[in-house]
């Protein structure tokens, strides 16, 4: 039986500011779960149902693992269809990127707004094995419960950077790639072994501010036909191009 | 002012049993409208807000458009916030894909669930110049308004088939390709001029009795710390390596 305090806890990190407050985000499923307890995450406490409960809690944290009800877990879960656990994580401190020591294309996200482009772009360069995100301050908080959930457990292995885009960028003399309406053909750029390649927000693209700053505009050709390509399918696209180019 | 009968037919209409009773499908926002007002769909009504009223309502069709307040519009939007102009499209009459004349490589979808990758998947075909996309009858209905809405006015121009795809895929002697964890190297795949890319739901994968049909399976190579990619971000990979090819 969850307490009302308990209850109360988990309820408010569905809401940023409490998440912002407390250093603590929310982590649902089973096997998400498992991935964060096989990270550096901090793990804070899981709620999970009878047929759930014995898969996490001969584990070495069994002390904050509690089984609730299904009900309980309703009362608790961002999902319509609970998946029988939820975990809390602590937030990791915020690090900014050192571009001293990239050894990698590295993708830097301005503005996006939505959670599940965030989650979906994450899972992604986990997928082609990226290992780091820059995003500007006012993309969507990676801690999001959706985005947490787009990721499929993805965001326990890629580091998240929150930082100003202007300045990282203005500090480092690698190449500076940026899908635009016009740049080079994507399908013919040859890659550096480590540079940026900057991915603008879903209604408004690159910022102004950082559109001086890109070195190689490039553009994934198309038929013109639609205006624009949704900006987690962009990155997969460019993420494959780069993979490419490694494998090479 | 809208009536009682016109509010509740565009409410009846954001769901599924009403939409196959009433052959119609709805359309948010000016661009979408305008796009498919530029297509062969068959309008039956709109209804505008004094800002976007006059863009529409000087066009031929001006006697099915209607001035309506934001109050109206909130009433009979899906969205949160309502884009100004709301339309209902017939829906055209379902049409089997005829593999005789297939002269490109054509996505086949098989049970996908989530209308945000179907219409992901819409709109990325229509940006590399996929003309048809096939999909098993359990897929999500593409005239879901949340299909339509992710489409971003990509369904005007994308052809979409629901039909058996065993009936289909036995009939055709074209190459079947299938997405799927173990398969050739998607990055040195050889693509012939027409032939079918199959792509499975995204819980499932490909269904059982679709395996013994593909004839070349292939894998998006990763670096396998994840389990998956999402179904539209595998699509938009697969695509922009067939737009490739054809290039070259």
């Amino acid at each position: 039986m969850l307490s009302k305090s308990q209850i109360s806890l988990v309820k408010s990190l569905h809401q940023k500011k409490y998440r912002k407050e407390e250093h603590l985000f929310i982590v649902e499923g089973l096997k998400s779960i498992l991935e964060f307890l096989n990270s550096s995450y901090v793990l804070h406490t899981i709620y999970a149902t009878s047929g759930i409960f014995p898969k996490l809690a001969n584990l070495s944290h069994k002390q904050k693992v509690f089984e609730v009800t299904d009900n309980d877990l309703i009362k608790i879960s961002i999902l319509k269809q609970p998946q029988g656990a939820l975990a809390i994580f602590e937030i990791p401190k915020n690090e900014s990127f050192n571009p001293e020591n990239m050894d990698e294309m590295t993708f830097v996200l301005d503005g996006i707004q939505d959670p599940g482009n965030l989650g979906t772009i994450i899972r992604t360069a986990d997928w082609f094995g990226f290992k780091h995100i820059i995003c500007s301050e006012n993309t969507v908080e990676a801690y999001n419960p959706k985005v947490v959930q787009a990721t499929m457990g993805s965001l326990s292995r890629v580091k998240i950077h929150y930082q100003s885009l202007v300045d990282l960028l203005k500090s480092s003399s690698a190449p500076k790639f940026g899908t635009l309406l016009e740049g080079n053909n994507l399908f013919e750029t040859t890659w550096p072994k480590a540079g940026f390649l900057i991915l603008g927000s879903e209604g408004n693209g690159i910022s102004e501010e950082l559109l001086p700053i890109i070195t190689h505009p490039i553009t994934i050709p198309g038929t013109g036909n639609t205006e624009s390509l949704n900006v987690a399918i962009s990155a997969a696209i460019c993420m494959a191009q780069i993979q490419i180019n490694i494998l090479k």
